[in-house]
């Protein structure tokens, strides 16, 4: 098993670029142009995870997967949160429910 | 900080999951369905993302982040790979880079 | 060639749908449900899309694509807008440009 | 009305772009990168439709739908289709259904 905490040292940094100089860092730079910026990779590494699994390539998954867990990382900085809300709130649905046994309704409870 | 394993846990019960039955829980149904529903998730998770980002609701935000994560974990596991795939992918270009430094080049590096 | 004017007819009704019973039809639901619920059809759509072509079906292709053209002009509609302002703003960059020899700058004149 | 033809001859220059040098236009250079660069396309300008949307600025969701609508057409293109197919299956639907009264069953029979 791998160093657990290579998400909160992340987290750290991330909200660590929020207001630094935009040409310090990647991060930086993405969070000076603003949410509509942010929110334009997620969706794009979201498409990319999608090619990639139709391509078959397993470390491509992988690679395109960190990219969205990456930038999903950025858009909860950007708000002031950080990845230990998110794994909270998947430790909250796997009390309340084994994980996923009543999984439909913890994770589809969205007006579709 | 919280239980830094729910990751991991989550991990192997989604694994588990692939060929139970159907019936049995929502990702034994969704894994049932096969890859192209699961992508579908994806793509949904990611704009409810952005939506949930524009609404400026941060606990939404937060939910919903947790369903994209949760989802594409199940896209992992349908591959056959798991959460700490990814955690020691973004634990290599953390070593890297000193985490983004170099980022630009490490999360862009894709033929677009 | 078929009867060019389906899109006009169609951005009419769409547009007669706003405000109308939401239990009268599929659309006047949607428009109902507000601006997020046609965008989420949107976002869906795309993806579908993409699903299609890599599935290589070509009727399936033209089946999402027309989805996504039906539910982008119930966005249109939303917004008071019509098919023809698409059009003619294709028009108007077939003028500038010869329709693509310019068109890197005409379709990617985007902060990304 | 607009000339309703646009897309017809905007097809008809799309079809001609598919082996065409690299080089010679922004969708010739599109086509020859290949399926996954068009779709990557695809899936931008839906994300940015969306964006635009909750701006609420007309224009801009104007322009975003007409980038999706023309992706689209590159795409369709590259599959030997063209913007007729998607009109014809449009206005199959306009005959069927009074447009969209049973558009709930015409525009939803997807594995979702």
């Amino acid at each position: 098993m791998i160093d657990a905490n290579v998400l909160q040292r992340l987290g750290e940094t991330l909200a660590a670029r929020k207001g630094a100089d935009p040409a310090s860092s990647y991060v930086a730079g993405l969070m000076a142009k603003g949410e509509d910026a942010i929110l334009r990779k997620v969706a794009e590494e979201s498409a990319e995870t999608l090619l990639a699994s139709k391509e078959g390539d397993k470390l491509h998954v992988v690679r395109e997967v960190a990219d969205l867990w990456f930038h999903s990382m950025v858009l909860l900085a950007w708000h002031g949160l950080k990845p230990d809300d998110v794994l909270a709130e998947l430790h909250r649905r796997e009390g309340i429910s084994g994980i996923d046994e009543k999984a439909s309704r913890q994770f589809s409870g969205k007006p579709t």
